[in-house]
């Protein structure tokens, strides 16, 4: 019997982007379809098989190792967007301000599907969450560009709800509207989990 | 805060192995030491970047599609291996019937850590699990040929024991004897998970 198992849950592709050149802007440029390749979103700086360690793997690599790349991709939840809007006290957040690529509307608590997870699209294309994703200061710094003086309430306001990282499992198309298929890996609980 | 945590979990490797030729044998061979590459243990038919969908993800994608490679290394546990045993009335089981990659001893229910979890070696190499490996019948046809009438009795004893499958993160060599370190995903139990 396999270990990943599709299951009844899934999302609609509400929103896609990318980041062309991180060292200019963090913000996304917004797109109505793109090709997931082996890399990640074409053109997207965040793509590539491989990348330097960065601060978030500290405990493991020091700085500018080369490791695989398992932050190809970040993708959020369209309700958990609203709810760090509606903690921010703003009406919306623009996916952009995060340098996300994907969000998608109706899996519930999105940000803790299990690691190792699969989303795959109507083309076949899939995506491997490598894990929760945990906010940082600079989104907070564009969202202060557009909503002068919400920039700080972004970090706290994102906590448990900035969605996971993801790579490519398989390539192909994927465009807003499409909808999503979760699937996780179908096994018992480690039972030696440090306590939460 | 990065969500890949160290634990205080580690534990030894006892063996290693590469399978150089699946269609000439299934069986591994034993190595002392090896290095581990993007492409997984050098030599090793089960290396690559990628590699063709086989039935175990049939229900993602057809067979033979070309998708990222998350089998590079079947690693097991020698607490696992010694309870397969005890079941099938072996006094042990050779890692090369199953063409294992590692053997590690030392951490609890090895065979269900979480999903995304690293194993770190000594020279700061690293893997990546997938998840759960799930027995076939093709070890057992190995087990016959050693030890005749044996190998019928391994897929069922295998249950819940067949280790896991993971992918190089980090280049790099490891050796018998070296102490692995478990890192884990900390975050937490996704609340929708279906009825185990």
């Amino acid at each position: 019997m396999p270990a990943l198992l599709p299951t009844p849950f899934t999302g609609t592709v509400t929103w896609l982007g990318r980041v062309t050149d991180s060292t200019a802007t963090l913000r996304a440029e917004t797109l109505t379809a793109t090709q997931l390749a082996f890399g990640g979103i074409d053109g997207d700086c965040h793509g590539g098989l491989t990348r330097p360690a960065c601060v978030r793997t500290k405990a493991q690599y020091p700085q500018g190792t080369e490791i695989r790349n398992v932050r190809q991709l970040s993708v959020l939840s369209a309700e958990d967007l609203d709810a760090i809007a509606a903690d921010m006290g703003l009406d919306a957040i623009d996916p952009a301000w995060l340098g996300a690529s994907m969000v998608i509307q109706g899996i519930p608590d999105f940000t803790h599907v299990p690691p190792s997870s699969r989303l795959q699209m109507p083309s076949g294309a899939s995506i491997t969450i490598d894990m929760e994703n945990r906010p940082c200061v600079y989104p907070g710094r564009e969202i202060e560009k557009d909503r002068a003086g919400f920039g700080p309430k972004f970090k706290p306001a994102a906590q448990d709800r900035r969605g996971v990282t993801a790579w490519v499992e398989r390539e192909g198309p994927v465009a807003v509207g499409d909808t999503v298929t979760l699937h996780i890996p179908d096994q018992p609980i480690w039972a030696h989990l440090p306590d939460a």
